[in-house]
């Protein structure tokens, strides 16, 4: 789904990843991180897609709230097994959404 | 692939995309602007991934880089052809890219 955020300005995290061959544990750790994340105040929405890399963005109302996401206890957890067992390599991109605009089919 | 770009500041443009069961010239027209956008100048990289939805980030030098590649007369022939065919709905957001960070597996 496309996620319906708010009028800019807001922020995005652009999480680009290869993954490993290693499945465990993945799509339970990925749903549990789903449904924390909505919990989590200024998290606007998210969108996240794979085929040969994987791409998940997700919208904040400001950076302190990415801070707070980043230092919860249970995502640094994710995080660090993410690193050991399921992604080969990653980049993170921190980006403030300054304009945006949408097309539906009428 | 993940992108390889620069030490920000540089723009993100997220492309988030829902398909129509349309085909027919899709492939042909994604390769064509794969071909072009390369050599736009300010051209930064891209990354794309899909399965229910469609991600595709570009990475840009700055917004007159970004406009450019908007006012591409192939471009606009490819955009507009997609809101008739390819596309049931999609959203576009422009970003400033404020920070980065990778993660290798050793």
């Amino acid at each position: 789904m496309i996620a319906k955020t708010p009028e800019p300005p807001y922020y995005a995290v652009i999480f680009s990843s290869v993954r490993t061959p290693i499945d465990e544990g993945y799509d339970e750790m990925s749903d549990a991180m789903e449904e924390l994340v909505k919990k989590q105040p200024g998290f606007l929405g998210f969108e996240s897609a794979r085929n040969e890399i994987g791409i998940t963005v997700s919208y904040w109302k400001d950076l302190e709230s990415i801070r707070n996401w980043r230092n919860n206890s249970e995502h640094t957890i994710a995080r660090l097994t993410g690193r050991n067992k399921w992604y080969k390599s990653y980049k993170v991109r921190i980006a403030k959404v300054e304009g945006d605009y949408d097309f539906l089919k009428g």
